[in-house]
């Protein structure tokens, strides 16, 4: 029945909460007792009687072919009754890690008989029990085979959430429950369909150490009950920080399931009234024990603040990755190798297939409130009143060139500008694109800017400008400031600058933080999918071969490139450093826009080790003196529409020859061929280039310390933006 | 003019000594200087005027086209003369980890005009100087984009022979310099042509640190003249230490290179008598100063034991991997899946090729010297006496099976125990290839055997035995002991051996140890050759993705291959350790053939880190009792032919359907796709595992620590044994 309607546009899989159940082998009695009377999604249900042995099973059948001790047939619920609402658990009582060879064995076939019924009744996951001492190897060894030929269900491991800085837990030799998890994922390769459920218990690591899950394929939170605290009135309750980390597992939809007895003396008049309510029902007068814990969720999810427009408007881009191949590679160069239009095309058809379902008046919403216009506005204005003393004001006009002007917004924001500073201003609006030219022409008319704005259907690379401009404006940046070749273009447009001009942008920086992204990370991964029954593998090697092959090509090429993507199920695991700088105009004649940077990242002691799966990128402008713009999260500008707490602000830019507006600026990820496990006290250092060829300019990237990694897309071989 | 002839048959790249020489702009004296009169092999020559800055160039001629101060032209040398005698020596002033800017970049142009004017010189390598700090990730950086479009030169990274324990080298952290070549060549991705030229010092690290070195591709050693002692006539030696460690890189074709000034005082009658014998030659009187330290280790390579005739025989087997594929894949079952000589023809694949050129003779001689069958001779004629006491020697016939006869050596050895130990013996020779029945027939008819010797022309799995064996022999045993599927063979032919019968042999155990072995991973990996100029990549991308795709499919694939092969240049970091043992006859019900062993490995503290590139493995069989058989380096039976320095004993088999004798047993070797790099004190701990499908066998390992490696060969999907 869901925990309820958050405001907003909530699809979030965290809507449904499940409960963890003992065996019964009248599984439509425990599903009907658990949905319809206690109000759960879904049952967390052994498939299997726990006494099973299969050493024991074949003494007692000598060896014959016999039935497996399963809760019934398949028969007892209908398909999408098990789809929708089971989750099999796995015995609990499997080792496949004991020194008892007896219990090792009985434990393999059990696992595999389990899975292979699990994935008979066509069930969504399966929760496997948490490995039971330091070592795992073997039970990795034996789900990573299962995994290799696994239909779509994933697999849940469950971890308890623990970490003792003083070492004091018993099986977990650094004390750190991650360190379990990720042994077994390193062994089973990051698989896809591995994932994560953690019992949350009573005493909870610091915020650091919990931080890193936020970067995992944490699909569950199973939360016991008594982990819950007894509020005034007698009901379960959390504490505030675990109600801080269920409602973050909740805003990355990460499902709760309630396991235990009831421990909380619910006062009686509140049981009471409900059998009152519902009385002449025989399920509902067996009132489920656990659901004022579920209420408790309930209320946690519904107390969530609303989705924002422009929250829903991203949710679809969340953790979603958008490949620069189509526009960096040579077969879209053909079609649109235009200086200064290649984001915008790269964006849209990029952006295309998702935006078909959205609202023109979303953009229109989006376009009018817009902050980014209005900083350039402030700092057009600056800059004019610097330039024109307030005595001049009236006998001077500042000639404003706007390069890659588009559909207008720039040349509108210079015109603000000079009205509310009292300023002349003469414009030239350079723009390549034909089409944006055609709405250019028609919005100087409309708004009768004739006398003021001259428009130059051109590349500015080739214009040849009837005067020198005293102010250039742009707006060339990507996510990672200079990826969009802003560095480049300006370089070619400073010539038609008059060298006390001013450039707006004035200087831009890169920034970058290690990220543990696991989603990110699998998504560039394209999936092994041989379809071969882990029981029996013929002739498996050939379809697996081919299998590995498109994997590993894929690897290579598409680990050494970046992507925009709008981060949010990612660790941040450090504070962002800058990377690469640039200022313009820059007059220099040994000028080069190659760079090089060495950049040290150290994870805060009470993190724990952490997995670094690439890098989140971001930017910010100087546009003029104090006026910036920028994505950095520490320093971000705040959008006018987001007061979430998502620390990535997301902005607005028109593409005009769509007519179509996207969310610019997401933040850029630049992955890791091979994730680099960090500790503390081990500094991450990592070496980023920008290297420039006649034709084309790339990055490089590599990570020195703690070990080093392959120097990632060397000669811009996987990854290139075009000149 | 070469350091000699080694006794034997050596071919050997480290017959030629080089000699590093300062600039010089005549190129043809310096190289008639040094060969005809100095007697050296070839020079380690600087391309271009240590002088020279590009940031010093542009300033003089200020921006125009402008010729590079090279020595000379490419017209000064013979094509043959360049290829064959000169190694190009990078100038040592680069540093591209600078914090020197200009530096920095002067020295990457430099680099790169120095290595592409070497490469039209069509140079066979470069020497790079050593990286002058710690960090070396932009040296790297630009290196590896060097390597992605390199011809087939080989650059050859200078790295100075130093490990202190006490940390006091400045510039490399640990004071190990194998840690500065193993960040070097991680940036660069194990690239397959970068290499190592180790500097030689006066002071040596220990053995066990040296030792890492054989596993490494290193190319040259490169002995400063104030590294050599003073003998008591005045002449340079080297230390017993030294002296070892040279005749080492000599015997793994690692080419010495003389430098320095002549530091010794050679007398002078000598050197007059030099010149007196060639007085009148202007090139002779100038007697090469190094010749006494030349002249020294053409002394030590002369002094090198032999090469005896096994030795000779294998050395075209060094090193090189045999892909067992060409037995296990699906196209090569359909062409012989005989149970029992499957061993046979996979030999047979893959070594046909190679064996072209063998004389019959070195198979005779090889055939008659083997150790194997007067192991199995005392074996057979012990379990003879073991089974029948002396008085009943006359009057109990003893049955023999030998399982497998093919040409029938074990027969013979069968025969020729029953002779010495005076026992009546009855044999059954099974064997499925109808050519070995052949051959056998023919020999039983030609000893005199047929009363004693029954022929079976029969598959083991389908043989309707008349009678119960007293022994059963078989020789079905692999590199690895059971990878060739002993166990299943023997368990299937156990049913016609009595219940007291005697196995030989009667048990066998695989062992492995870790090793560096950088060309063995290097061949794993097929070389990425995209031909593209470093410094104009235009359209490499398409190329590259194809060359990338090629790779990584190969590298899945391969990595999870054993292969057989004659180790020789790799370094065993840890001492072996046990994996699976078989035991026979085994009359157990529950018995099965699947294993599962964790191994632990510490390597010798004094060794300082290391790269696990796989694991070396071997086994060692007991045949009956205290008669064993086996590769396994500690233990390994000495064969007859060797008393060289090789641990690791080869043994030579009869190839009946061939008429070809090929040496068996070589070792075998897992690969590790992604090696790992151990340190001293951080054990490695490694899981082995045997698993048995309906229809095949295979391997699956990992590493789980220090880091977890992803378990290889999941499934069987790239390497497995059809049954």
């Amino acid at each position: 029945m869901a925990l309820g309607e958050r405001g907003g546009w909530d699809k979030s899989e965290s809507r449904y909460c499940g409960v963890e159940t003992d065996f019964n082998d009248d599984m439509p009695h425990l599903l009907s007792f658990n949905l319809s009377s206690g109000g759960f999604d879904f049952v967390v249900a052994s498939l299997m009687d726990p006494n099973y042995r299969p050493s024991l099973m074949e003494k007692d059948i000598g060896g014959g072919s016999h039935v497996l001790p399963f809760a019934g047939s398949d028969l007892v619920l209908s398909p999408s009754q098990w789809s929708s609402h089971v989750v099999g658990k796995i015995s609990s009582w499997i080792d496949l890690d004991s020194e008892d060879e007896i219990l090792r064995t009985d434990s393999e076939t059990t696992l595999k008989q389990e899975i292979s019924w699990a994935s008979h009744l066509s069930l969504q996951a399966c929760l496997l029990p948490s490995p039971k001492g330091a070592s795992c190897a073997n039970y990795a060894r034996c789900v990573n085979q299962i995994l290799q030929s696994l239909n779509n269900m994933q697999l849940w491991l469950r971890i308890p959430l623990v970490k003792n800085d003083d070492d004091t837990t018993d099986f977990i030799p650094s004390g750190d429950s991650w360190e379990l998890w990720n042994s077994f994922r390193l062994l089973c390769e990051h698989h896809s369909q591995l994932s994560v459920a953690l019992d949350v218990l009573s005493s909870l690591p610091s915020a650091n150490s919990l931080g890193r899950w936020f970067g995992e394929p944490v699909r569950a939170a199973i939360i016991h009950t008594d982990s819950f605290l007894t509020n005034a009135r007698g009901y379960p309750c959390l504490s505030r920080r675990h109600q801080k980390l269920i409602t973050g597992f909740l805003n990355h939809s990460i499902q709760v399931v309630i396991s235990g007895k009831l421990n909380h003396g619910v006062p009686s008049v509140s049981l009471d009234s409900a059998l009152d309510h519902t009385g002449t029902n025989v399920e509902s007068s067996q009132r489920h024990s656990l659901r004022p814990y579920l209420d408790y969720i309930a209320y946690l999810y519904q107390r969530m603040d609303p989705l924002l427009e422009q929250e829903r408007f991203e949710l679809s881009y969340r953790d979603f990755l958008q490949s620069p191949l189509q526009g960096h590679n040579p077969l879209f160069h053909i079609i649109s190798d235009e200086f200064c239009t290649i984001e915008f095309s790269n964006y849209y058809l990029s952006f295309q297939p998702l935006m078909d379902n959205l609202e023109a008046q979303t953009y229109e919403t989006f376009e009018k409130d817009s902050v980014k216009y209005i900083q350039y506005q402030r700092a057009i204005g600056n800059a004019l009143v610097d330039r024109v003393p307030d005595e001049e004001a009236s006998s001077l006009t500042t000639v404003l060139m706007v390069v890659g002007a588009g559909r207008g917004p720039l040349v509108r924001a210079s015109l603000q500008a000079a009205e509310e500073t009292g300023r002349k201003l003469k414009i030239y609006a350079v723009e390549k694109n034909p089409n944006a030219v055609v709405t250019l022409h028609s919005l100087v008319r409309l708004e009768g800017w004739e006398k003021t704005v001259t428009i130059v259907s051109c590349d500015m690379r080739c214009w040849d400008a009837p005067e020198k401009a005293d102010i250039l404006v742009s707006e060339l940046l990507g996510s990672f400031g200079d990826n969009e070749l802003s560095p480049e273009c300006l370089d070619g447009a400073q010539r038609f600058l008059k060298q006390d001009g001013i450039s707006i942008p004035s200087s831009y920086t890169s920034f970058i933080q290690p990220v543990t992204a696991s989603k990110l990370h699998n998504d560039v991964i394209p999936c092994l999918c041989a379809q071969v029954s882990p029981l029996e593998a013929i002739s498996f090697s050939s379809k697996c071969a081919l299998a590995l092959q498109v994997k590993s090509h894929k690897d290579v090429v598409h680990f050494e490139t970046a992507y925009v993507v709008k981060v949010h199920s990612v660790a941040r695991l450090a504070p962002c450093e800058p990377v690469f700088t640039f200022t313009h105009p820059n007059f220099s004649t040994k000028k080069s826009n190659q760079r090089y940077k060495k950049l040290r990242f150290e994870i805060p002691s009470d993190t724990g080790s952490a997995m670094v799966h690439g890098f989140a990128g971001y930017f910010d402008a100087m546009l003029y003196k104090d006026v910036h713009l920028g994505i950095e999260p520490s320093t971000a500008t705040p959008n006018m529409f987001s007061c979430c707490a998502s620390s990535s602000v997301c902005f607005v830019e028109s593409y005009f020859d769509t007519g179509l507006q996207i969310p610019a600026w997401f933040a850029i990820f630049f992955p890791l061929r091979t994730p680099v496990c960090i500790r503390p006290g081990s500094p991450l250092e990592v070496h980023f280039w920008r290297c420039c060829g006649s034709t084309k300019v790339w990055y490089e990237w590599c990570v020195a310390s703690p070990n080093p990694s392959p120097v990632h897309n060397s000669n811009g071989r996987s990854y290139w933006v075009g000149l």
